[in-house]
């Protein structure tokens, strides 16, 4: 484990890591931002999973979190979407699959089995190296995201409801198993029969029983993946058939870009930090 | 004119805009934050000029000023740092010249002269195109920026005080005329006679009789340009020279990146805000 970088920024420590993943067979990088201690023991962690195309990079530098996470002291994990590297088996010009489109799950299908584990990476491993290698020993973690990364947070916490104490998304996926951008990548993923793809898709969850408290989820009205990909319509009627309690605030004319993700970031720390604290 | 892009964030509208220059004689593009208007008539227009090898976009993507301008409903207008475009002369492995360090000066020296008057560019031309074009009446103008465009916002403001009715400057470069990365630009775009290079340094600025009431310098004291760069201390003898108000904070631990850049941005924009209404 190797800090590459580390910044001072709103008196907290932005720092990028990189190390070697078991789970995902190759060298992994990481966005971490450490508050300053203020002398809080065991500052909170919320987990911020990124989009499709994105690396741990898009949301540092365009997220606007350090602001808050420093007021609020609590520690921002901005882990990478997939395995990358040369070895990696990727499809290069589809932005939809392979690199930067790991979907937070568990490959089954080779050869992408070796590699595509992202759900284990996020779940098991990056938070076993954050307590053993960085000395981060909260219990207190929570976690959301944006697109793809807002569904895996979904998924994550509706599996997790022990590990992860809350949970929101920025435009969120709904129902990737069936979604035009994402229904292909399932498939090689995950192989063709479409019972496997349940295991990571929000809405299927909920229907098979998955259960989680409160879910905090802001979509733009103008997003240009609206109807297509992300569906959010399909997230508040399985939610609201599971009897999970759904906040989906709508907002008119914002897009899918940090300029929306942004605006809202504020507000999600601050819920996530009352649910953490 | 054309916009090219266009963002709702923060309640406001962050748009890109592409028009063709006459002062540097090819297409350019500016960034522009408009906050929602809620009733306020010509709100104040802040200028933010970039440091070396930035364009338009770098701050905008990354100088997390939009929470406060909206709040306080400032316009925030970001240029790009030179003319740009293959036919603009340039020397593209050097990176303290040409294309992303205009200098914010008028060249004098052919083949240069043709392309590099960002001076005119930034105090006239744009200006006038966004009275007449994108109807911001104002006559409220601040200005500020970062490293050369720190440096270029102090001289901006030395020589047009009328225009500009608050100065500020993150990490500026103090004396470019002698810094070791500026030095070379100066000869190149302005002669060989270090006396012409004093109408476009701040220090020699203020020892000719320009003045200004009061400035506004952050630093950060783990900046790897401090001492070879940027000098804060020949600026902070100038002024004092020169009876000119400047308040230097140095900034233990921050570097010259965005991380200190977005830490004291909203200090800034309060800073204008305060002498603009």
């Amino acid at each position: 484990m190797e800090i590459i970088d580390s910044f001072l920024s709103f008196e907290g420590v932005q720092k990028i890591i990189r190390h070697n993943s078991d789970a995902l067979s190759c060298e992994m990088t990481f966005a971490i931002y450490e508050p300053e201690s203020g002398g809080i023991k065991n500052p909170p962690v919320l987990w911020y999973l990124s989009g499709l195309t994105c690396s741990h990079a898009n949301v540092m530098e365009k997220g606007e979190y350090r602001r808050v996470a420093s007021e609020l002291g609590m520690i921002i994990v901005c882990p990478d979407t997939s395995p990358r590297g040369n070895d990696i088996p990727d499809e290069e010009d589809n932005w939809q699959f392979g690199t930067g489109a790991g979907f937070y799950l568990d490959a089954v299908s080779p050869p992408y089995d070796n590699n595509y584990n992202m759900y284990t990476y996020i779940t098991k491993e990056l938070p076993t190296l954050l307590r053993e290698k960085c000395s981060i020993e909260s219990n207190a973690h929570g976690i959301f995201g944006h697109s793809m990364g807002g569904h895996g947070a979904i998924t994550i916490a509706l599996k997790n409801p022990d590990s992860y104490k809350s949970c929101s998304a920025l435009a969120p996926i709904s129902q990737p198993s069936t979604a035009s951008w994402s229904k292909s990548a399932f498939e090689k993923y995950l192989g063709k029969d479409p019972k496997l793809w349940r295991d990571y898709d929000a809405t299927c969850l909920l229907e098979d029983g998955y259960r989680y408290p409160e879910i905090l989820v802001d979509q733009g009205l103008s997003d240009p993946f609206l109807e297509d990909g992300l569906r959010p319509e399909l997230l508040r009627v399985a939610c609201e058939n599971a009897g999970v309690n759904l906040e989906l605030r709508l907002r008119e004319g914002y897009d899918h870009s940090y300029y929306f993700i942004s605006t809202f970031m504020e507000s999600h720390l601050r819920w996530h930090h009352k649910r953490l604290c």
